[in-house]
């Protein structure tokens, strides 16, 4: 059953990473890397605990992104072996870092595609939550550039940056819709400012979006692909 | 002589270090912990100019802010000693990034009022190419939230910044006025895409900001105190 207001929708927000191209897995492959090189220390396990307990102590002050990532994993290298790893360890982890930054960018399967129909119908905005410079080097490798009217930095994706958003793209909530990979960041608190919200799941979500919830609220749509958005949109009510 | 064209004015946007309050100054006191840290390895002025040397490399892949300042601190650390620092001066460098990160705001003289003042007739923005997250802290503690319209961060100072801003705020770039301590930042560019640029030196400036330049345009104002605003822009022009 179709929603009478997605005619109202004018702009539709897209988170960008593991929404539009392959973010997550990077870290991943970045914390395997790390436990290879810790595991003379400390149980895989628990290099990895240690790590996300940092991680999210670190939170509030750093943010989001890889700068915050690699100072998290300097930081649990040093706690973890009881101050003893060699400098070489420390410039190993800045360099994975370095190699993350300048990852080519790998598209999910038919954004291009899909933004490109939806752009003709619609103000398209990137909403991120990362590190502006990293998001807009992403963005230049994507050439994805000219489908969005800009990009919108938030420095967390809660209910009071999405209300900010609102208000500065000049529409109600009502006449926006969030798209994106995670239900922490992307769904939940668009639905609490009364926006629409489509959830497009990735393989692999980081341990700290995660969220054990069941939708039911007629604003929200579950996908299994970007390309699911058109039938969900274009689809049009008979007057 | 009063520039006719100030009356069109409609937005006027305001770096934020060193404009409104206290930044540099900062990263100039860790710097001289960083030195006296590492004199053991090398002297102090060839341990700075290895810092800049090192900062500037990684300034396209890390960005502005606290965060890449660490980062570059421990690089440079790492290479000055032969890769024979103890993980207790690593650990030392990020903690002194915490506490830089967590530095109260100290705002610049008249800056409240100056802001307060002018918030009556103009829409005011806070244009700052720091991290988000960082620049967001800085503005909350500051209680200067309630005088910006909102913050436009950008990855960089440069003309193509300044008119993706103008084409954002969705104003003519006669219509817009930059006011910002760096000439290289904060003038040059906004004057290129012919809006106004107002310049209040401060005493600290780093030296990647620095140019060497007169100015001849006649949207430029040059003011010693951030209050000298409101002269330029208050005393209307006869009809």
């Amino acid at each position: 059953m179709r929603h009478r207001e997605l005619d109202n929708i004018k702009v539709i927000g897209f988170d960008a990473d593991d929404t539009l191209w392959i973010n997550e897995p990077f870290f991943r492959e970045n914390e395997e890397r790390f436990c290879d090189m810790l595991e003379p220390y400390c149980p895989r396990h628990d290099i990895l605990k240690h790590l996300l307990t940092i991680e999210i102590r670190n939170m509030e002050l750093y943010g989001y992104g890889v700068k915050a990532f690699v100072l998290s994993m300097i930081e649990t290298a040093i706690e973890i072996s009881g101050e003893t790893i060699p400098n070489k360890m420390v410039k190993k982890i800045m360099e994975m870092g370095k190699e993350q930054l300048e990852m080519p960018v790998e598209l999910l399967p038919s954004v291009r595609e899909t933004l490109k129909e939806l752009k003709q119908d619609y103000r398209l905005v990137m909403v991120t939550k990362g590190d502006l410079l990293d998001q807009e080097r992403k963005l230049k490798k994507s050439s994805l550039t000219s489908m969005f009217h800009h990009i919108e930095i938030v420095s967390d994706k809660r209910e009071g940056e999405y209300q900010k958003i609102i208000n500065h793209l000049d529409i109600l909530p009502q006449e926006f819709m969030m798209v994106g990979n995670s239900l922490k960041s992307d769904v939940i608190p668009a639905l609490a400012i009364d926006a629409f919200a489509v959830h497009v799941p990735f393989h692999t979500t980081w341990i700290h979006e995660m969220v054990d919830v069941t939708l039911t609220n007629d604003k929200f749509f579950e996908i299994e692909k970007i390309e699911d958005l058109l039938p969900i949109l274009k689809i049009k009510q008979p007057a």
